[in-house]
């Protein structure tokens, strides 16, 4: 019998209802039924990222809508200071860097989360700085920068703050508007329990000002398009009208739930896999945990990689590998999306077998007591 | 009770089991499963374009691959020709543009075929142009372009040809490689009888020396990167896997109809759709018409916006007005993608009650009689 369990920093599991609204038939998007749900869905939107300001939906992955970030704010020879712990800190370098834009890189150890004073002595001794390109869950370390002193040392100076929340949506608590974030990246896959193919980009009147005078040049990614025909309900080209439509569910879904509610759930799920790791004598990689995925450093002797490969090929559980120069040494296990305690239990339990098999020496159930110890409160 | 009908040159009416397809709980990409379907989808792909080359599939309406032919293959200061029949070859333009591509703008009237004589006049003139952009079906004004001959035209000299078949692909007579066209743009709505959000972009060897020379910026649209990683069945960026999986199933099922009968079916359904509308004394607008959309001036006194209105609004039918400065002159009737005949007995006949309610004179079932003379037959 074929029965699999996603675990996985994205795609995360989508919701039977989601998946239901998807397979109704397909209707046209320039109708009053369409723009209807778009202009619901963009409410609900705002919902999640807490935000005033309006968000774009575009037609492609998460990336699209960091490469939209760059090259609707910034020209030829502007200056950014992006902040590099990962893998995707490293891809808003590489998309400055293709477009021609002066790169201050911020580098922090795998796994730790930078310090916000870096970069306010960095505007300082930089006041021609337009961006600070930031990582809410850096997926490649499980690690959580912290956004909101982030947005104190930049909210006075003439620089915008870009947030990659792609895999932080809804998992980590992000208030944008609260904490000044001038523009949101993130992506349908992850906490928005949704398939792949939708990117969302927020943008603030501060960014907005920047948008004014960029030159990079663009098409597909052009912002002032798109937040011209947004006003009426419209997109510039033809969206991806089912995954908008399902976005609209899971998103309800979300509002039922509260997003504070949403947040809370994650946290507990976090904590209680970076517990039940310790508990069975791991290393968690972060000291600045995620809600929305954790990474342990895989026991002397055995790769992460043997262990994710394990999960997959022996239970039919999907956990991660690390990406990079991580790619053996540590495995991750996500939290995120679609889950709720059960889903903890399973990956830990998946966890504890493959270990055990592959030589790890431990108690049996360890990982799983204090897992179901922690999920019992909720 | 609501029953819609969409007969609109995109989205077109999805298959239920490919709707089904996608209802299935979502797979992660990075997995042998994901790969296998990726790889088959790839093959099949090939297929309906009629060529060997590789084909990337973005995650990205039909526009973005319209950008990528053109940011990987020229250089800023380069030198293209444009065919420009409507509002999708001004799209090619205005991306060459965006980019600072130098452009030889060709314009054909509204409903004309180029002359492939023109192309080559041009060439000659001009031997340093890089790539002739065309657009096999021009949907806006329903115009069929001949890519054959201008395929003739090119063959020998340095230039490429790019081709955007967003809507023509599987309609219309493309053979890729016997016609010598070096990329072909298509979109996952038309033809394909897939839900928007995926594009694609096949790549001659020809095509592959430019993008090897091409300097414009680019990164999430990157043919290179997109070129490396294909060869292991894999994408640089997290694919719309729920997209993808549907997509096997659609080319499944064109491939078991068979590309020649495909054509076939859709050339009996538009010559059906033309002769009904000349039967009931309409004019047709375009002179070469496609095989994916008819269009029809609408008579003297009536809007088409208010034709296509009515249908929507009193009977369900989705057809489509002009774009543009035809937004009020012509109505549009797809014969596109998961369609048979009895859809343009629909269609026609949701067009006679429209026309006959919006004051047209003419005889009930003039149109209709003559559809089904010419449907009888298939």
């Amino acid at each position: 019998m074929k029965k699999f369990y996603l675990l996985t920093p994205g795609p995360t599991p989508v919701p039977q209802d989601v998946l239901n609204e998807m397979a109704n038939p397909i209707i046209h998007h320039r109708t009053p039924n369409f723009k209807a749900i778009f202009k619901e869905t963009n409410e609900l939107l705002k919902y999640v990222f807490q935000t005033t300001n309006p968000i774009i939906t575009f037609a492609s992955s998460g990336t699209g809508a960091m490469e939209a970030s760059v090259v609707n704010t910034l020209s030829k020879g502007d200056k950014a200071i992006v902040i590099i712990g990962g893998k995707f800190g490293e891809r808003f370098m590489e998309i400055c860097k293709a477009y021609g834009v002066e790169v201050i890189e911020v580098k922090v150890n795998n796994g730790d989360a930078v310090d916000s004073l870096v970069i306010k002595d960095l505007l300082k001794k930089n006041s021609d700085v337009k961006a600070v390109f930031a990582t809410l869950c850096e997926t490649s370390t499980a690690t959580l920068t912290d956004i909101k002193s982030i947005g104190e040392v930049i909210r006075d100076t003439k620089a915008i703050l870009i947030v990659d929340a792609i895999s932080g949506l809804g998992a980590d608590v992000l208030k944008t508007d609260e904490w000044g974030v001038d523009m949101v990246v993130s992506g349908s896959q992850k906490g928005l329990m949704m398939p792949p193919g939708l990117a969302f980009l927020s943008v603030s009147k501060k960014a907005i000002e920047l948008v004014e005078k960029s030159t990079l040049p663009k098409y597909y990614f052009n912002l002032k398009k798109a937040l011209k025909t947004l006003e009426k309900d419209d997109t510039p080209w033809t969206p991806a009208v089912s995954l908008v439509i399902g976005l609209r569910k899971s998103l309800q879904m979300i509002k039922e739930e509260g997003i504070e509610n949403v947040y809370a759930r994650h946290a507990k799920m976090s904590e209680a896999t970076r517990e039940a790791c310790k508990a069975m004598g791991l290393t968690l990689l972060s000291s600045s945990p995620s809600n929305a995925v954790t990474a342990a450093w895989s026991p002397q002797g055995i790769s992460g990689k043997e262990i994710v490969k394990f999960c997959r090929d022996k239970h039919e559980v999907f956990i991660a590998a690390g990406q990079g120069e991580l790619e053996e040494k540590i495995f991750r296990v996500a939290h995120l999306g679609y889950m709720k305690k059960f889903d903890i239990i399973i990956a830990i339990s998946a966890v504890e077998i493959a270990l055990k098999t592959l030589g790890y020496k431990f108690q049996f159930g360890k990982g799983l007591a204090k897992a179901e110890e922690i999920l019992s409160t909720c």
